[in-house]
Protein backbone atom coordinates (compact mmCIF):
# COMPACT_ATOMS: atom_id res chain seq x y z
CA UNK A 1 0.00 0.00 0.00
CA UNK A 2 2.49 2.54 1.09
CA UNK A 3 -0.41 4.68 2.02
CA UNK A 4 0.24 7.31 5.06
CA UNK A 5 -1.62 7.16 8.22
CA UNK A 6 -3.37 9.88 9.86
CA UNK A 7 -4.13 10.16 13.37
CA UNK A 8 -7.44 11.87 13.94
CA UNK A 9 -9.28 13.29 17.10
CA UNK A 10 -12.92 14.81 17.46
CA UNK A 11 -12.33 16.49 20.71
CA UNK A 12 -15.79 17.12 22.01
CA UNK A 13 -16.49 18.54 25.41
CA UNK A 14 -17.69 15.29 27.16
CA UNK A 15 -15.61 12.55 24.30
CA UNK A 16 -13.04 12.21 22.45
CA UNK A 17 -13.59 10.23 19.18
CA UNK A 18 -10.09 8.45 17.93
CA UNK A 19 -9.04 6.96 14.83
CA UNK A 20 -6.50 5.86 13.20
CA UNK A 21 -7.01 6.37 9.28
CA UNK A 22 -5.50 5.41 6.17
CA UNK A 23 -5.24 8.96 4.04
CA UNK A 24 -7.27 7.58 1.59
CA UNK A 25 -10.23 7.93 4.42
CA UNK A 26 -10.39 4.43 5.18
CA UNK A 27 -10.47 3.54 8.97
CA UNK A 28 -8.35 1.18 10.70
CA UNK A 29 -8.94 1.34 14.42
CA UNK A 30 -11.53 3.72 16.20
CA UNK A 31 -12.18 4.01 19.91
CA UNK A 32 -14.16 6.82 22.36
CA UNK A 33 -12.67 7.82 25.66
CA UNK A 34 -14.69 10.25 27.97
CA UNK A 35 -13.44 13.51 28.30
CA UNK A 36 -12.33 14.36 32.29
CA UNK A 37 -8.89 16.49 32.75
CA UNK A 38 -5.97 16.56 30.34
CA UNK A 39 -3.73 14.54 32.46
CA UNK A 40 -6.21 11.53 31.97
CA UNK A 41 -8.30 12.07 28.72
CA UNK A 42 -4.66 13.16 27.04
CA UNK A 43 -3.22 9.70 28.33
CA UNK A 44 -5.73 7.59 27.04
CA UNK A 45 -5.56 9.74 23.82
CA UNK A 46 -1.53 8.43 23.35
CA UNK A 47 -2.35 5.09 24.64
CA UNK A 48 -4.72 4.43 21.39
CA UNK A 49 -2.34 5.95 19.38
CA UNK A 50 0.87 4.19 20.79
CA UNK A 51 -1.46 1.15 20.48
CA UNK A 52 -2.70 1.47 16.60
CA UNK A 53 0.68 2.31 15.12
CA UNK A 54 2.11 -0.75 16.61
CA UNK A 55 -0.11 -2.50 14.68
CA UNK A 56 -0.50 -0.51 11.54
CA UNK A 57 2.43 1.76 11.57
CA UNK A 58 3.79 5.02 12.14
CA UNK A 59 1.86 7.92 12.32
CA UNK A 60 2.07 10.64 9.21
CA UNK A 61 0.05 13.41 10.36
CA UNK A 62 -2.44 14.42 13.42
CA UNK A 63 -5.64 15.88 12.46
CA UNK A 64 -7.69 17.68 15.42
CA UNK A 65 -11.15 19.01 15.47
CA UNK A 66 -11.17 20.33 19.35
CA UNK A 67 -14.15 21.86 20.95
CA UNK A 68 -12.93 25.51 22.41
CA UNK A 69 -11.78 27.91 22.71
CA UNK A 70 -8.90 26.90 21.21
CA UNK A 71 -5.85 28.67 19.70
CA UNK A 72 -6.24 27.41 16.02
CA UNK A 73 -4.37 29.78 14.16
CA UNK A 74 -0.52 28.04 12.78
CA UNK A 75 1.31 31.08 12.86
CA UNK A 76 0.19 31.33 16.63
CA UNK A 77 3.01 30.00 19.47
CA UNK A 78 0.27 29.08 21.08
CA UNK A 79 -1.31 27.31 18.03
CA UNK A 80 -3.58 24.16 19.45
CA UNK A 81 -3.55 25.25 23.04
CA UNK A 82 -7.10 25.86 24.73
CA UNK A 83 -7.25 29.31 26.02
CA UNK A 84 -10.27 30.76 27.87
CA UNK A 85 -12.57 27.30 28.29
CA UNK A 86 -14.80 27.36 31.55
CA UNK A 87 -13.66 23.61 31.36
CA UNK A 88 -11.84 22.76 34.58
CA UNK A 89 -8.21 21.76 34.18
CA UNK A 90 -8.47 22.50 30.37
CA UNK A 91 -6.99 26.29 29.56
CA UNK A 92 -3.75 25.72 28.64
CA UNK A 93 -3.66 22.18 27.50
CA UNK A 94 -1.97 21.76 24.33
CA UNK A 95 -2.22 19.01 21.99
CA UNK A 96 1.18 19.35 20.37
CA UNK A 97 2.42 18.78 23.88
CA UNK A 98 0.08 15.88 24.21
CA UNK A 99 1.27 14.20 21.23
CA UNK A 100 5.04 15.50 20.68
CA UNK A 101 6.28 12.06 21.36
CA UNK A 102 4.57 10.81 17.71
CA UNK A 103 7.04 13.27 15.73
CA UNK A 104 4.29 13.93 13.22
CA UNK A 105 2.66 17.85 12.09
CA UNK A 106 -0.37 18.52 13.75
CA UNK A 107 -3.27 19.93 12.23
CA UNK A 108 -5.88 21.93 14.86
CA UNK A 109 -8.99 23.18 14.01
CA UNK A 110 -12.10 23.58 15.67
CA UNK A 111 -15.18 21.33 15.89
CA UNK A 112 -17.50 23.12 14.13
CA UNK A 113 -14.44 23.72 11.04
CA UNK A 114 -13.92 19.85 11.39
CA UNK A 115 -17.55 19.39 10.66
CA UNK A 116 -18.09 22.10 7.91
CA UNK A 117 -14.70 20.27 6.32
CA UNK A 118 -16.22 16.58 6.69
CA UNK A 119 -19.73 17.51 4.93
CA UNK A 120 -17.32 19.41 2.50
CA UNK A 121 -15.25 16.68 1.81
CA UNK A 122 -18.35 13.81 1.65
CA UNK A 123 -21.19 14.81 2.74
CA UNK A 124 -23.87 17.52 2.40
CA UNK A 125 -21.37 20.23 1.25
CA UNK A 126 -19.93 18.27 -1.69
CA UNK A 127 -19.58 20.90 -4.74
CA UNK A 128 -19.71 23.81 -2.31
CA UNK A 129 -17.04 26.85 -2.72
CA UNK A 130 -18.46 28.35 0.90
CA UNK A 131 -20.18 26.43 3.11
CA UNK A 132 -21.41 26.71 6.61
CA UNK A 133 -21.76 24.33 9.60
CA UNK A 134 -23.71 25.07 12.12
CA UNK A 135 -24.64 23.45 15.47
CA UNK A 136 -27.74 23.70 18.06
CA UNK A 137 -27.09 21.51 20.84
CA UNK A 138 -25.18 22.40 23.83
CA UNK A 139 -23.65 25.06 22.59
CA UNK A 140 -24.14 27.27 19.33
CA UNK A 141 -21.17 27.53 16.95
CA UNK A 142 -20.52 27.63 13.01
CA UNK A 143 -17.48 26.78 11.56
CA UNK A 144 -16.87 27.63 7.54
CA UNK A 145 -15.02 26.29 4.55
CA UNK A 146 -13.83 27.80 1.32
CA UNK A 147 -12.46 25.79 -1.18
CA UNK A 148 -11.60 22.93 1.36
CA UNK A 149 -10.21 25.44 4.05
CA UNK A 150 -11.64 26.74 6.76
CA UNK A 151 -11.88 30.26 7.55
CA UNK A 152 -10.62 32.35 10.43
CA UNK A 153 -9.39 35.60 11.62
CA UNK A 154 -7.31 36.58 14.14
CA UNK A 155 -9.67 33.53 16.10
CA UNK A 156 -12.60 31.18 15.45
CA UNK A 157 -15.60 32.80 15.09
CA UNK A 158 -18.23 32.75 17.54
CA UNK A 159 -21.63 32.91 15.38
CA UNK A 160 -23.48 31.84 18.75
CA UNK A 161 -22.82 35.04 20.68
CA UNK A 162 -24.60 37.19 18.17
CA UNK A 163 -27.63 38.47 19.59
CA UNK A 164 -31.31 38.27 17.61
CA UNK A 165 -33.69 40.70 17.64
CA UNK A 166 -36.79 39.72 20.54
CA UNK A 167 -40.44 39.73 21.19
CA UNK A 168 -40.51 39.68 25.12
CA UNK A 169 -44.24 39.31 24.85
CA UNK A 170 -43.87 36.22 22.75
CA UNK A 171 -40.52 35.22 24.60
CA UNK A 172 -39.87 37.01 28.40
CA UNK A 173 -37.30 34.15 29.08
CA UNK A 174 -34.30 36.60 30.01
CA UNK A 175 -31.41 33.42 28.21
CA UNK A 176 -29.35 31.49 29.52
CA UNK A 177 -26.08 33.21 28.38
CA UNK A 178 -23.31 33.84 31.27
CA UNK A 179 -21.87 36.39 29.03
CA UNK A 180 -24.72 38.02 27.45
CA UNK A 181 -28.08 36.76 28.42
CA UNK A 182 -30.06 36.57 25.68
CA UNK A 183 -27.58 35.64 22.84
CA UNK A 184 -28.49 33.10 20.39
CA UNK A 185 -26.83 30.41 22.70
CA UNK A 186 -28.64 31.99 25.53
CA UNK A 187 -32.19 31.31 24.01
CA UNK A 188 -31.70 28.56 21.78
CA UNK A 189 -29.27 26.14 22.83
CA UNK A 190 -30.27 22.80 24.48
CA UNK A 191 -29.80 23.89 27.85
CA UNK A 192 -31.44 27.05 27.26
CA UNK A 193 -34.74 25.12 26.14
CA UNK A 194 -34.66 22.59 29.13
CA UNK A 195 -34.24 25.64 31.33
CA UNK A 196 -37.33 27.73 30.01
CA UNK A 197 -39.69 24.75 29.09
CA UNK A 198 -37.83 21.70 31.79
CA UNK A 199 -38.26 19.39 28.56
CA UNK A 200 -35.73 18.96 25.19
CA UNK A 201 -37.71 20.69 22.39
CA UNK A 202 -39.61 17.73 20.90
CA UNK A 203 -41.08 17.10 24.55
CA UNK A 204 -42.10 20.85 25.48
CA UNK A 205 -46.07 21.25 25.90
CA UNK A 206 -47.47 23.34 22.65
CA UNK A 207 -44.23 22.13 20.70
CA UNK A 208 -45.51 23.88 17.61
CA UNK A 209 -44.75 27.21 19.27
CA UNK A 210 -41.79 26.14 21.16
CA UNK A 211 -40.26 25.02 17.33
CA UNK A 212 -41.57 28.28 16.15
CA UNK A 213 -39.71 30.76 18.62
CA UNK A 214 -36.60 28.72 18.80
CA UNK A 215 -36.60 28.64 14.73
CA UNK A 216 -37.42 32.31 14.54
CA UNK A 217 -33.92 32.50 16.46
CA UNK A 218 -32.18 30.30 13.88
CA UNK A 219 -33.53 31.69 11.48
CA UNK A 220 -31.63 34.93 12.31
CA UNK A 221 -28.41 33.22 12.53
CA UNK A 222 -29.19 31.30 9.30
CA UNK A 223 -29.52 35.21 7.80
CA UNK A 224 -26.93 36.83 9.38
CA UNK A 225 -24.55 34.00 7.89
CA UNK A 226 -25.89 34.49 4.34
CA UNK A 227 -25.52 38.62 4.66
CA UNK A 228 -21.96 38.40 6.50
CA UNK A 229 -20.44 35.05 4.56
CA UNK A 230 -22.77 34.14 1.28
CA UNK A 231 -22.54 30.47 1.64
CA UNK A 232 -23.20 28.69 -1.22
CA UNK A 233 -25.01 26.19 1.65
CA UNK A 234 -25.83 26.46 5.36
CA UNK A 235 -25.85 22.76 6.86
CA UNK A 236 -27.76 22.91 10.62
CA UNK A 237 -26.87 19.77 13.02
CA UNK A 238 -26.86 19.06 16.66
CA UNK A 239 -29.04 18.16 18.94
CA UNK A 240 -31.86 20.66 19.06
CA UNK A 241 -31.87 20.14 15.55
CA UNK A 242 -33.49 16.93 16.01
CA UNK A 243 -36.80 18.34 17.01
CA UNK A 244 -39.45 17.70 14.23
CA UNK A 245 -40.46 20.17 11.86
CA UNK A 246 -37.74 22.90 13.23
CA UNK A 247 -35.47 22.62 9.81
CA UNK A 248 -38.75 23.40 7.94
CA UNK A 249 -39.34 26.58 10.11
CA UNK A 250 -35.86 27.79 10.20
CA UNK A 251 -35.74 27.83 6.55
CA UNK A 252 -39.71 29.53 6.05
CA UNK A 253 -38.51 32.60 8.58
CA UNK A 254 -35.03 32.70 7.18
CA UNK A 255 -36.75 33.18 3.39
CA UNK A 256 -39.55 35.71 5.20
CA UNK A 257 -36.47 37.79 6.93
CA UNK A 258 -34.34 37.91 3.82
CA UNK A 259 -37.90 39.37 2.06
CA UNK A 260 -36.60 38.61 -1.38
CA UNK A 261 -33.48 40.46 -1.12
CA UNK A 262 -30.92 38.16 -1.90
CA UNK A 263 -32.00 36.93 -5.32
CA UNK A 264 -30.26 33.62 -6.62
CA UNK A 265 -30.90 30.13 -7.61
CA UNK A 266 -29.36 28.71 -4.98
CA UNK A 267 -32.13 29.75 -2.49
CA UNK A 268 -34.88 29.04 -4.41
CA UNK A 269 -37.73 26.49 -3.20
CA UNK A 270 -38.66 27.92 -0.02
CA UNK A 271 -34.89 27.73 0.77
CA UNK A 272 -35.34 23.58 0.51
CA UNK A 273 -31.55 22.89 -1.09
CA UNK A 274 -30.48 25.68 0.60
CA UNK A 275 -30.74 25.11 4.76
CA UNK A 276 -29.95 21.25 5.10
CA UNK A 277 -29.39 18.61 7.46
CA UNK A 278 -25.81 17.49 8.10
CA UNK A 279 -24.89 14.44 5.49
CA UNK A 280 -22.65 12.58 7.30
CA UNK A 281 -24.66 12.74 10.81
CA UNK A 282 -22.27 11.75 14.14
CA UNK A 283 -19.18 11.09 11.45
CA UNK A 284 -18.92 14.74 10.52
CA UNK A 285 -16.25 15.30 12.96
CA UNK A 286 -13.86 12.27 12.57
CA UNK A 287 -14.33 12.96 8.97
CA UNK A 288 -12.99 16.16 9.01
CA UNK A 289 -10.29 15.59 11.45
CA UNK A 290 -8.73 12.96 9.10
CA UNK A 291 -9.24 15.52 6.37
CA UNK A 292 -7.13 18.04 8.87
CA UNK A 293 -4.63 15.24 9.02
CA UNK A 294 -4.52 14.94 4.96
CA UNK A 295 -3.39 18.67 5.25
CA UNK A 296 -1.09 18.76 7.61
CA UNK A 297 0.62 15.98 5.36
CA UNK A 298 0.25 18.95 2.89
CA UNK A 299 -1.71 16.49 0.45
CA UNK B 1 10.68 54.20 -15.80
CA UNK B 2 8.99 51.27 -17.88
CA UNK B 3 6.51 51.01 -15.02
CA UNK B 4 2.92 49.59 -16.18
CA UNK B 5 -0.07 51.72 -16.32
CA UNK B 6 -3.24 51.32 -14.43
CA UNK B 7 -6.94 52.52 -15.52
CA UNK B 8 -8.43 52.88 -11.70
CA UNK B 9 -12.34 53.15 -11.23
CA UNK B 10 -14.47 54.18 -8.44
CA UNK B 11 -17.86 53.83 -9.23
CA UNK B 12 -20.25 55.30 -6.96
CA UNK B 13 -23.75 56.06 -6.95
CA UNK B 14 -23.23 59.95 -7.51
CA UNK B 15 -20.14 60.30 -9.76
CA UNK B 16 -17.44 57.89 -11.07
CA UNK B 17 -13.92 58.95 -10.00
CA UNK B 18 -11.08 58.16 -12.84
CA UNK B 19 -7.55 58.37 -12.40
CA UNK B 20 -4.34 56.94 -14.59
CA UNK B 21 -2.06 55.78 -12.19
CA UNK B 22 1.52 53.88 -12.20
CA UNK B 23 1.42 50.11 -10.45
CA UNK B 24 3.44 52.08 -7.75
CA UNK B 25 0.61 54.30 -6.93
CA UNK B 26 1.96 57.56 -8.02
CA UNK B 27 -1.54 58.98 -9.82
CA UNK B 28 -0.89 60.76 -13.23
CA UNK B 29 -4.57 62.18 -13.99
CA UNK B 30 -7.36 62.46 -12.40
CA UNK B 31 -10.93 63.46 -13.27
CA UNK B 32 -14.99 62.73 -11.84
CA UNK B 33 -18.12 62.03 -13.84
CA UNK B 34 -21.23 62.24 -12.61
CA UNK B 35 -23.21 58.98 -12.42
CA UNK B 36 -26.21 59.59 -14.85
CA UNK B 37 -27.10 56.44 -17.02
CA UNK B 38 -24.23 54.12 -18.59
CA UNK B 39 -24.39 55.20 -22.08
CA UNK B 40 -23.66 58.27 -20.86
CA UNK B 41 -21.41 57.72 -17.85
CA UNK B 42 -19.62 54.89 -19.51
CA UNK B 43 -18.48 56.86 -22.94
CA UNK B 44 -17.00 59.90 -20.18
CA UNK B 45 -15.01 57.07 -18.51
CA UNK B 46 -13.47 55.80 -21.73
CA UNK B 47 -13.23 59.24 -23.28
CA UNK B 48 -11.17 59.91 -19.77
CA UNK B 49 -9.19 56.85 -20.67
CA UNK B 50 -8.45 57.46 -24.57
CA UNK B 51 -7.07 60.74 -23.29
CA UNK B 52 -4.85 59.36 -20.54
CA UNK B 53 -3.96 56.62 -23.08
CA UNK B 54 -2.70 59.45 -25.63
CA UNK B 55 -0.77 61.25 -23.03
CA UNK B 56 1.09 58.84 -20.78
CA UNK B 57 0.97 55.41 -22.92
CA UNK B 58 -1.22 52.02 -23.24
CA UNK B 59 -3.17 50.76 -20.02
CA UNK B 60 -1.95 47.66 -18.58
CA UNK B 61 -4.84 46.96 -16.92
CA UNK B 62 -8.05 47.90 -14.69
CA UNK B 63 -8.71 48.04 -11.44
CA UNK B 64 -12.40 48.43 -10.38
CA UNK B 65 -14.38 49.45 -7.29
CA UNK B 66 -18.33 50.09 -8.08
CA UNK B 67 -21.52 50.42 -6.35
CA UNK B 68 -23.75 47.46 -6.81
CA UNK B 69 -25.13 44.39 -6.72
CA UNK B 70 -22.42 43.59 -8.83
CA UNK B 71 -21.43 40.28 -10.39
CA UNK B 72 -17.37 40.42 -8.57
CA UNK B 73 -17.04 36.70 -9.00
CA UNK B 74 -14.00 36.21 -11.56
CA UNK B 75 -14.96 32.63 -12.67
CA UNK B 76 -18.82 34.21 -13.80
CA UNK B 77 -19.51 34.36 -16.89
CA UNK B 78 -21.30 38.03 -15.70
CA UNK B 79 -18.15 39.11 -13.82
CA UNK B 80 -18.28 42.87 -13.79
CA UNK B 81 -22.54 43.26 -14.51
CA UNK B 82 -24.63 45.08 -12.63
CA UNK B 83 -27.13 42.70 -11.01
CA UNK B 84 -30.49 43.85 -9.67
CA UNK B 85 -29.44 47.61 -8.96
CA UNK B 86 -32.41 49.73 -8.17
CA UNK B 87 -30.61 52.53 -10.03
CA UNK B 88 -32.51 53.15 -13.74
CA UNK B 89 -30.68 51.53 -16.75
CA UNK B 90 -28.07 50.03 -14.82
CA UNK B 91 -29.08 46.77 -14.69
CA UNK B 92 -27.40 44.15 -16.86
CA UNK B 93 -24.50 47.15 -17.57
CA UNK B 94 -21.22 45.93 -17.58
CA UNK B 95 -17.74 46.91 -17.53
CA UNK B 96 -15.87 44.31 -19.36
CA UNK B 97 -18.20 45.47 -22.21
CA UNK B 98 -17.56 49.24 -22.17
CA UNK B 99 -13.58 48.84 -21.60
CA UNK B 100 -12.93 45.78 -23.99
CA UNK B 101 -11.38 48.41 -26.08
CA UNK B 102 -8.40 48.74 -24.12
CA UNK B 103 -7.25 45.07 -24.68
CA UNK B 104 -6.69 44.89 -20.99
CA UNK B 105 -7.50 42.34 -17.62
CA UNK B 106 -9.88 44.26 -15.74
CA UNK B 107 -10.68 43.01 -11.97
CA UNK B 108 -13.89 44.26 -10.55
CA UNK B 109 -15.07 44.59 -6.87
CA UNK B 110 -17.05 46.33 -4.44
CA UNK B 111 -16.98 49.83 -3.77
CA UNK B 112 -16.61 48.51 0.47
CA UNK B 113 -14.17 45.86 -0.55
CA UNK B 114 -12.12 48.26 -2.83
CA UNK B 115 -12.19 50.85 0.26
CA UNK B 116 -10.92 48.27 2.50
CA UNK B 117 -8.19 46.82 0.64
CA UNK B 118 -6.97 50.48 -0.27
CA UNK B 119 -6.87 50.91 3.72
CA UNK B 120 -5.76 47.49 4.22
CA UNK B 121 -2.67 48.75 1.96
CA UNK B 122 -1.47 52.42 2.79
CA UNK B 123 -4.51 53.24 5.33
CA UNK B 124 -5.66 52.57 8.86
CA UNK B 125 -5.70 48.73 8.16
CA UNK B 126 -1.87 48.23 7.33
CA UNK B 127 -0.66 45.08 8.96
CA UNK B 128 -4.10 43.62 9.88
CA UNK B 129 -4.34 40.21 8.62
CA UNK B 130 -8.39 40.29 8.34
CA UNK B 131 -9.77 44.10 7.76
CA UNK B 132 -13.21 44.89 7.77
CA UNK B 133 -14.22 48.33 6.18
CA UNK B 134 -17.54 49.45 6.73
CA UNK B 135 -19.11 52.66 5.27
CA UNK B 136 -22.41 54.43 6.96
CA UNK B 137 -23.93 57.04 4.40
CA UNK B 138 -26.42 56.62 1.38
CA UNK B 139 -26.41 52.62 2.18
CA UNK B 140 -24.60 51.11 4.57
CA UNK B 141 -22.06 47.85 3.65
CA UNK B 142 -19.03 46.11 4.56
CA UNK B 143 -15.86 45.13 2.74
CA UNK B 144 -13.10 42.61 4.35
CA UNK B 145 -10.16 42.02 3.03
CA UNK B 146 -7.55 38.87 4.56
CA UNK B 147 -3.67 38.69 3.60
CA UNK B 148 -4.70 41.62 0.74
CA UNK B 149 -7.80 39.85 -1.11
CA UNK B 150 -11.14 40.29 -0.42
CA UNK B 151 -13.27 37.78 0.98
CA UNK B 152 -16.71 36.62 -0.55
CA UNK B 153 -18.65 33.94 -0.28
CA UNK B 154 -21.55 33.74 -4.06
CA UNK B 155 -21.88 37.18 -4.03
CA UNK B 156 -20.45 40.29 -2.05
CA UNK B 157 -21.79 40.45 1.46
CA UNK B 158 -24.80 42.79 2.40
CA UNK B 159 -23.78 43.57 6.17
CA UNK B 160 -26.17 46.47 5.99
CA UNK B 161 -28.94 44.58 5.59
CA UNK B 162 -28.86 42.26 9.22
CA UNK B 163 -31.70 43.44 11.83
CA UNK B 164 -30.29 44.63 15.09
CA UNK B 165 -32.60 44.03 18.35
CA UNK B 166 -34.43 46.97 18.59
CA UNK B 167 -35.96 49.31 21.88
CA UNK B 168 -39.57 50.42 20.03
CA UNK B 169 -39.81 52.55 23.33
CA UNK B 170 -36.52 54.17 22.89
CA UNK B 171 -36.89 54.34 18.94
CA UNK B 172 -40.31 54.28 17.29
CA UNK B 173 -38.94 55.01 13.58
CA UNK B 174 -40.33 51.96 11.73
CA UNK B 175 -37.42 51.84 9.64
CA UNK B 176 -36.84 53.02 5.77
CA UNK B 177 -35.29 49.84 3.79
CA UNK B 178 -37.78 48.62 0.82
CA UNK B 179 -37.10 44.93 1.56
CA UNK B 180 -36.63 45.03 5.79
CA UNK B 181 -37.93 47.98 6.83
CA UNK B 182 -35.91 48.28 10.02
CA UNK B 183 -32.80 46.79 8.92
CA UNK B 184 -29.44 48.29 9.75
CA UNK B 185 -29.68 50.41 6.61
CA UNK B 186 -33.55 50.93 7.37
CA UNK B 187 -32.37 52.09 10.47
CA UNK B 188 -28.89 53.73 10.62
CA UNK B 189 -28.07 55.14 7.03
CA UNK B 190 -27.78 58.91 6.56
CA UNK B 191 -31.72 58.70 4.48
CA UNK B 192 -33.07 57.02 8.29
CA UNK B 193 -31.27 59.84 9.82
CA UNK B 194 -32.88 62.19 7.63
CA UNK B 195 -36.32 60.88 7.33
CA UNK B 196 -36.44 60.27 11.13
CA UNK B 197 -35.60 64.00 12.44
CA UNK B 198 -35.45 66.03 9.44
CA UNK B 199 -31.64 66.43 9.89
CA UNK B 200 -28.27 64.77 9.66
CA UNK B 201 -27.00 63.42 13.11
CA UNK B 202 -24.78 66.21 13.83
CA UNK B 203 -27.43 68.68 13.30
CA UNK B 204 -30.40 67.23 14.95
CA UNK B 205 -31.89 68.25 17.82
CA UNK B 206 -31.09 65.90 21.48
CA UNK B 207 -28.06 65.06 19.43
CA UNK B 208 -26.71 63.05 22.40
CA UNK B 209 -29.18 61.02 22.55
CA UNK B 210 -29.97 60.42 19.14
CA UNK B 211 -25.81 59.53 18.59
CA UNK B 212 -26.11 56.62 21.34
CA UNK B 213 -29.04 54.99 19.69
CA UNK B 214 -27.63 55.13 15.67
CA UNK B 215 -24.12 54.13 18.07
CA UNK B 216 -26.30 51.53 19.18
CA UNK B 217 -26.97 50.22 15.76
CA UNK B 218 -23.75 50.21 14.51
CA UNK B 219 -22.38 48.44 17.38
CA UNK B 220 -24.32 45.75 16.44
CA UNK B 221 -22.94 45.58 13.32
CA UNK B 222 -19.30 46.02 14.87
CA UNK B 223 -20.52 43.07 17.12
CA UNK B 224 -21.85 40.74 14.64
CA UNK B 225 -18.29 41.69 12.37
CA UNK B 226 -16.32 40.23 15.39
CA UNK B 227 -18.26 37.25 15.93
CA UNK B 228 -18.55 35.93 12.07
CA UNK B 229 -15.65 37.56 10.68
CA UNK B 230 -12.55 38.51 13.98
CA UNK B 231 -11.01 41.14 11.76
CA UNK B 232 -8.06 42.20 13.48
CA UNK B 233 -9.52 45.73 12.91
CA UNK B 234 -12.67 47.43 12.15
CA UNK B 235 -12.85 50.72 10.39
CA UNK B 236 -15.96 52.99 10.29
CA UNK B 237 -15.99 55.64 7.31
CA UNK B 238 -19.14 57.35 5.22
CA UNK B 239 -20.63 61.02 6.30
CA UNK B 240 -23.08 59.62 8.95
CA UNK B 241 -19.75 58.72 11.06
CA UNK B 242 -18.97 62.11 10.65
CA UNK B 243 -20.84 63.44 13.94
CA UNK B 244 -19.13 63.91 16.62
CA UNK B 245 -18.84 61.82 19.34
CA UNK B 246 -20.40 58.52 17.39
CA UNK B 247 -17.04 56.69 16.78
CA UNK B 248 -16.56 56.81 20.71
CA UNK B 249 -19.95 55.69 21.48
CA UNK B 250 -19.55 52.64 18.76
CA UNK B 251 -16.48 51.48 20.80
CA UNK B 252 -18.34 51.87 23.81
CA UNK B 253 -21.27 50.31 23.12
CA UNK B 254 -19.34 47.63 20.86
CA UNK B 255 -17.45 46.64 23.81
CA UNK B 256 -20.42 46.49 26.16
CA UNK B 257 -22.32 44.24 24.15
CA UNK B 258 -19.35 41.54 23.93
CA UNK B 259 -19.40 42.02 27.72
CA UNK B 260 -15.87 40.57 27.78
CA UNK B 261 -16.27 37.19 26.03
CA UNK B 262 -13.53 38.18 23.19
CA UNK B 263 -10.21 37.97 25.06
CA UNK B 264 -7.43 39.61 22.94
CA UNK B 265 -4.85 42.49 23.06
CA UNK B 266 -6.40 43.69 20.25
CA UNK B 267 -9.49 44.38 22.09
CA UNK B 268 -7.79 46.29 25.11
CA UNK B 269 -8.34 50.05 25.98
CA UNK B 270 -11.48 50.37 25.24
CA UNK B 271 -11.65 49.28 21.84
CA UNK B 272 -9.51 52.67 20.75
CA UNK B 273 -7.22 50.99 18.78
CA UNK B 274 -9.60 48.40 17.13
CA UNK B 275 -12.48 50.78 16.08
CA UNK B 276 -11.06 53.40 14.06
CA UNK B 277 -11.78 56.14 11.40
CA UNK B 278 -10.49 55.69 7.55
CA UNK B 279 -7.20 56.77 7.20
CA UNK B 280 -7.26 57.78 3.59
CA UNK B 281 -10.67 59.31 3.75
CA UNK B 282 -11.80 60.34 0.82
CA UNK B 283 -8.96 58.50 -1.38
CA UNK B 284 -9.88 54.96 0.17
CA UNK B 285 -11.82 53.98 -3.02
CA UNK B 286 -9.32 54.99 -5.40
CA UNK B 287 -6.36 53.92 -3.72
CA UNK B 288 -8.38 50.77 -3.30
CA UNK B 289 -9.29 50.32 -7.27
CA UNK B 290 -5.46 50.93 -8.28
CA UNK B 291 -4.21 48.37 -5.73
CA UNK B 292 -7.40 46.07 -7.65
CA UNK B 293 -5.24 47.02 -11.14
CA UNK B 294 -2.52 45.78 -9.73
CA UNK B 295 -3.86 42.20 -8.50
CA UNK B 296 -5.20 42.38 -12.52
CA UNK B 297 -1.66 42.64 -13.72
CA UNK B 298 -0.88 39.54 -11.41
CA UNK B 299 1.69 41.54 -8.92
Amino acid sequence: MGEKLIGAVEAGGTKFILALARSSGDILARTRVPTTVPAVTFAAMREFFDQATGAHGPIASFGIASFGPIDIDPASSAYGTFTTTPKPGWSGARFHDALAGFGAPITVDTDVNGAALGEWHSGAGQGCGTLAYTTIGTGIGTGLVRDGRSLMGFSHYESGHIRPPRDLARDPYPGKCPFHADCLEGLASGPAIADRWGASLDQVDNREDAVELIGSYIAHLAAALVLLHMPDRLIFGGGVMHAPGLIASVRRQCERQLAGYIVDPRLDDGLERYIVAPGLGDDAGITGAIELGRQALGE
